[in-house]
């Protein structure tokens, strides 16, 4: 989204979570890996400061450099508050739809994690999805006076949000939101934005 | 702090939940009341906004239109997040430093809100408090990461979220951080802030 927001040509290219070496040469082992040019860049939030450091010229990302400073803030809380809480939704979801090659490498890493079965990580998520849209509050409340965290238009802000929801929505089929949430227009509108670019990628069927 | 940030000269006025009258020309009955020439205004971040519309030419509150956005969702963090925890953990010491003309008011409305006794509420803030602090991380992972929430200098994103602790440092000697905590050295440049502008406000002795 932000490579799009940007307007940058780009070639992606299909990983799986045991092809470490496809992405070695970031000098990591994660995604997002974007390569430009000679230059190898890992972690999101740091991709999204270099494009714009980078690509000035091009729509801001932020908006200015006070979004740039608190956009660390909301990627905080979305890496420490929301995707925890996520994950716990759809852990096993997200196991039925991997490559063969990849199952007993997310289940061993994700069952030592979580301290239990993945099944039994999300057995429970009719209750907890409650917990979990009470933790969407702020979000909620945020995109009931604006149609973006990005103000009239998106920006990372929302593309760093979005993320997390578009990633539920390629491996579960759960519903994390209920049909009335305010939430549900604004990550409708993102699936459509940069001409369907997210859309594309297609939901998860349920099983 | 907004108001200092401006660099606006004005005049503070003392006052008590109980004295709705002297607030009545806002058209409502809750702080903070600006009052600018005509016009008067209420609600934190409508002032924050207000001031930065009429006082373009002044340091910027946001640092630009994606930090003026994304604001509102650290605001609603502020609201629905770390404010109701902070008030479990200090609602009982506020309630002792009030005017006796306010405590009843004061312990009426609250103890309704809570369905408890002030002191019944804050009983176990020592269990509480380890709660409050893990909340707290995506503010701590971020000023682990910048000076401020604005960046490389405070705006009003940091003035949202010291106003909390500002509130606790005022009513309530109870230790909401452990010394070592990143927000401590946060809090202690903002106290320092205009002159040491929120320093002089005395903070609560133990009782």
């Amino acid at each position: 989204m932000a490579l799009a927001h940007k307007g940058l040509a780009v070639e992606t290219i299909p990983w799986r979570f045991t092809d470490k070496g496809a992405i070695a040469f970031s000098g990591q082992g994660r995604v997002p890996v974007v390569q430009d040019g000679e230059r190898a860049l890992s972690d999101s939030l740091a991709i999204a400061y270099d494009l714009e450091a980078r690509y000035g010229d091009r729509p801001s990302l932020f908006g200015g450099v006070g979004g740039e400073a608190l956009v660390r803030f909301l990627n905080n809380w979305a890496d420490g508050v929301l995707h925890p809480a996520l994950v716990r939704l759809i852990i096993a979801d997200v196991w039925t739809i991997l490559a063969e090659q990849d199952r007993a490498y997310f289940r061993t890493s994700r069952e030592a994690r979580f301290g239990a079965a993945l099944e039994a990580v999300q057995r429970d998520r009719g209750e907890a999805v409650i917990g979990f849209r009470k933790m969407l509050e702020p979000l909620r409340a945020t995109l009931g006076a604006q149609p973006y965290l990005g103000g009239a238009a998106a920006n990372y802000a929302d593309y760093i949000v979005f993320g997390a929801f578009q990633w539920a929505r390629v491996t579960s089929s759960f519903p994390l939101l209920e049909a009335d949430d305010p939430i549900v227009v604004w990550r409708e509108r993102l699936l459509d934005a940069f001409d369907g670019l997210a859309r594309q990628v297609p939901a998860a069927s349920a099983p």
